[in-house]
């Protein structure tokens, strides 16, 4: 795995979870002239420039004096985080049009399901009923409320929009997003929590958002829409939901119904709930996978960018923690 | 029903199968100056001057000397022709914004179920089984293929190509639809079929198309797609699916899976095979329901028209039959 192409460092590949072969063959195949390797050499490793990581393990990048950049494999960086003796260089997240283009996928393919009575035309099928649903509202009559107005909240505002729906947003810091009615911050949490009918989730898993998703936060939202009660759609982390609260608001009404892609533990535990609960769709943290073709290429370009003395994009606020 | 304000004649309702009241007070409501009637009155009812209609009674419209216009409340108008002793006058479809937002929903979520695996993840959460499908393509790699390029198909031209798929199509007449590969009449009908992974039958039911979707139009479809076999999505009409082709075409594999939402008989027989075929998604003929309070505002709004001396717009090509 090493050569003596040192001159613009190495890429240390750590894709825990993964295959690694698919993303070595993936940088040789975007980037020939980098030599990558799976482990440092050493005490300290001053050959390695870049760190190209999944969920790495602790203490990979502790000792690595000329690491100039880290790059996550995903969009959320909570995994990179999670270890507290990572120097302090700049983190990059993966922004990729496929995996934007995939979790907006998910998100119009849940939010029309609801929308359009899936769940209950699947048991009509089953039950042999021929029933047409006359409470079908028009998409125009629901507003979607996305939690989380980075890259993949904005995208998918942008294509609920062209479906029909009003569109809400709520984030941290105060975002404009066209044609849609933002919110921010604990300030705006209430006014966002009643404008909405279906709840999108994007967040980042950070120290302000973890079990964010919570019977308080249930409460607040409004119950005149047309569903009756809010529907929850989070594809962001299994860290953002107190799942006991989630189970207990599906069963006294307090939500309609969910759709779940990620879990605090995964894969979700043959025991949990979650599995038969008629009010839950889940799929296995498949809202949007992150395809080595497609994300290995951006990573690259960034490289080759920083060189040229470019600045970074979608570069991780560590303060904030995303 | 009936009163003195003749001058711009009375307006006979015929919703088959719907509640008239509906009908009844959204025309009063948009129309308060125009007079309803459900019946014509005598042998011959010289006062009528517009018929707005769903599967009318056959001979209803035949003895109406001042009839004008024939306005259809769904926009099939097959139910209109069925009935043969019909006057020569123009025939409108209806064309509601609604109606065709409605009908993009249906098709975008069901595409969406197909190619991100619907199905199969609710086979897996009812089995208990965490399994995420890396075969999953991007978008990108699928064409959807669109037979019928009127308002609706090229509605859903439109968002299935924001979603990221390709999108091919095929009319009785070459029409040029924006990003398109647009595919016409017998001459076209193997390139167009060549060209796509999900068809999305939107045509309308005529003498050329009855029956269109059997089984030697299915083999001509190609299956080299990321889905193996071709997924039908009818919603148009019945009358367009010859249905023991269609699950024959399921039980040996010409198709990989259909979403039926219209059949030959509505409804359903209960001893159908497709209640129960494991590959079939079927919907009560709910794909784009015909709401009262979204028809008739366009309705009244070409009355109006015409006696302003404007043109009709939506007209039926009587020779073609659509």
């Amino acid at each position: 795995m090493t050569d003596n192409r040192t001159d613009t460092g190495r890429i240390l590949l750590a894709p825990t979870g993964w295959s690694s072969q698919q993303w070595i063959e993936e940088l040789a195949g975007a980037a020939p002239d980098r030599a990558v390797t799976l482990e440092p050499e050493g005490e300290a490793d001053p050959s390695i420039h870049y760190a190209v990581v999944w969920k790495q393990r602790k203490g990979l990048l502790s000792k690595l004096p000329n690491l100039k950049v880290i790059f996550s494999l995903g969009a959320g960086v909570d995994h990179v985080f999670s270890d507290t003796s990572m120097p302090d260089v700049p983190i990059v997240r993966v922004v990729s049009p496929d995996l934007t283009t995939r979790m907006s996928e998910y998100v119009i393919w849940q939010v029309l399901d609801h929308h359009r009575h899936g769940p209950r035309y699947r048991a009509q099928q089953a039950n042999r009923t021929w029933l047409e649903d006359k409470t079908q509202a028009a998409a125009a009559d629901l507003t979607v409320g996305i939690m989380g107005l980075g890259e993949l909240g904005r995208d998918a505002a942008a294509k609920l929009q062209v479906m029909g729906f009003k569109v809400s947003g709520w984030s941290r810091t105060a975002k404009q997003v066209e044609g849609v009615a933002c919110h921010a911050g604990a300030q705006g949490l209430d006014a966002f929590l009643a404008s909405a009918d279906i709840f999108v989730v994007l967040l980042p898993l950070t120290h302000d958002t973890r079990e964010i998703l919570n019977r308080d936060l249930f409460a607040r939202m409004t119950r005149r829409g047309p569903l009756g009660a809010p529907v929850l759609i989070n594809a962001g982390r299994g860290g953002l939901q107190n799942e006991a609260d989630i189970l207990s608001a599906l069963d006294d009404g307090l939500l309609s119904a969910v759709s779940l892609d990620v879990f605090q533990q995964e894969p979700l535990p043959p025991e949990s709930r979650f599995w038969t609960h008629p009010k839950v769709t889940l799929t296995p943290h498949a809202a949007a996978a992150s395809m080595a073709s497609s994300l290995i290429g951006p990573i690259v370009r960034q490289m080759d960018a920083y060189e040229r003395g470019e600045p970074l994009v979608n570069l991780v606020d560590r303060a904030a923690g995303y």
